[in-house]
């Protein structure tokens, strides 16, 4: 193992920013990001593609031809070590491009990998530097290892809401309590998850279309997943209760609303994140976030870290994540 | 009148920064700032002091002596050309003193200076440059105008809460919501009010102490108020209606509570500023704002404008002012 620098840092955050981009598109496969760098150049660069493959490591692989010759491989998750019908295993493909170097950020946990990947790098004379930026890159595939180590899906809870903590006047109303911008982000946002939640009384009184409406993205439109136990029409998939969300498709679910849908995830200790869109609105006497089982204001610190926020037009989006969200 | 430059408003900006050092400790006198300037250097800072004098001018020129000769003087509010029994005149202060420009942001609306402050500077030969930084000047002393022309105190309302909008869990315990970096920042915020609010209840169920716990600002304690229609023990003044506060000590009131006063407070229109503390916890079924008359989504937009924001510890502070807080 080499030594980690600045310079190896940098790259492996710009293999990260690449594995953002597969994210909620490649369930079963992990969405991996990877930048092939020679002489200081970026000479390649690839993500997982939709549905798992061809994995990074190829994309880029194929991007830089023969410039990937001693070049150094970024890639956010160990190099495959195992065939597959559908494409050969990516360390092998290093190996045969002749790449002087490959710096990953995590050790892949598939036992068919699990450092098999490094060892065949290693032992075709390659230098091998791992845990470079492993809790971003971690970060960037919460889906897939959730998925992995608790046999779900990585759970965002999004609540739009007043500055007050109301989600909809006292009458149901909730159109609209944040602006435009605020609301194409949230479609953006569903553009990266495979499946959508709503509860059943939002499906009945909204009827929500629950698709991305933004140029372009109209066919990364989510499965629509409905909290119900009585039969609903139209195309849906349904569950009786949040421990359910195992059997839903995909490694990232997005559950919508209303709120009591959101306690009823939050009592069930099923959010990994929170979207947060906070207008500068004050409602008074609106309908807020129901009870979920908390009994005690000191138990209540602790559990959330901030972890992005930016300002939408007037409103504000704030992202809190589990302190523990991602497993070990 | 001459020209506005970027130097101007960039010391401008100094005074206003002093003119806030007296927020709250200057009424029934405006809290004014002034920097004395001489190539490029600061010979004189002063603020409106304790009580309302000696003015900003007098202190700044006091600190200056011979070096205020020629110098530019900026200040936030026209000098007064009235003399008074507790000091002489700002601007025949300036006159002797042999300034050479005197550069002001808002023109004294009190009628004995109305303009006359400028006259007297310029009939001696200094040269009077007004309506720099303007805006950031009212606002500084936003309280004074407000009691000048609403006869009532500037209003701000302090809220605590959970990121889902409760000011206290369902059985009414609040303590504490928010840390002790946001809750230090609060006392801070209480130093510079002449008075503080509480409603019946929270007087009643927590016995605040209201005052200031902050090292050397003990003696900065405000005025005690508690909304009530019925008798009070202890050193507290009390109101029975928001619309009675024209008769509080002071140019500054904050209102802190609890959140059926808030509402009260809000249902009179009687909020020029909010002051958000929000932890990142989620509660559920807390206590969160009553309703205060808001019958339409819509007409809750464009009400509120995001002023200030910081991160106080792991809590988030935010203050939001009127659109219109400040009077014409």
């Amino acid at each position: 193992m080499g030594p980690v620098s600045d310079t190896d840092a940098r790259w492996m955050n710009a293999a990260v920013a690449l594995a953002a981009r597969g994210r909620g598109r490649t369930a079963p496969n992990p969405n991996v990001g990877c930048v092939l760098v020679r002489d200081g150049q970026v000479v390649g660069r690839g993500w997982t593609q939709p549905g798992g493959r061809p994995h990074a490591e190829a994309v880029a692989l194929a991007q830089a031809g023969e410039k990937s010759r001693d070049a150094t491989c970024y890639v956010t998750l160990e190099p495959c070590a195992h065939p597959s019908t559908r494409g050969p295993a990516c360390a092998d493909l290093l190996v045969s491009a002749g790449v002087a170097r490959v710096v990953a950020a995590v050790r892949d946990p598939d036992p068919r990998t699990d450092g098999a990947g490094f060892s065949r790098l290693a032992d075709a004379g390659i230098e091998v530097v791992s845990d470079v930026g492993g809790e971003t890159a971690r970060r960037a595939m919460a889906g897939w290892l959730t998925r992995r180590k608790r046999g779900r899906p990585f759970v965002t809870l999004k609540l739009a809401m007043s500055l007050d903590g109301a989600v909809a006047m006292a009458d149901g109303s909730s159109q609209w309590i944040t602006g435009p911008v605020a609301r194409a982000h949230a479609h953006g946002e569903r553009s990266r998850h495979e499946a959508i939640l709503v509860g059943r009384d939002t499906w009945d009184a909204d009827h929500p279309q629950l698709d991305v409406r933004l140029p372009g993205l109209e066919a990364r439109s989510p499965a629509r997943v409905v909290l119900t136990s009585r039969p609903v029409e139209g195309s849906v998939v349904t569950i009786g209760a949040p421990e359910e969300i195992a059997a839903l498709p995909g490694d990232y679910l997005l559950v919508e609303g209303g709120a009591v849908t959101a306690a009823a995830f939050l009592r069930a200790d099923l959010v990994d994140r929170l979207l947060l869109y906070r207008a500068p609105v004050l409602v008074g006497a609106g309908r807020s976030l129901p009870g979920f089982g908390l009994t005690d204001l000191a138990a209540a610190h602790g559990r959330w870290r901030l972890d992005d926020a930016r300002q939408l037009g007037v409103d504000r989006m704030e992202v809190y994540e589990r302190t523990r969200c991602l497993p070990a």
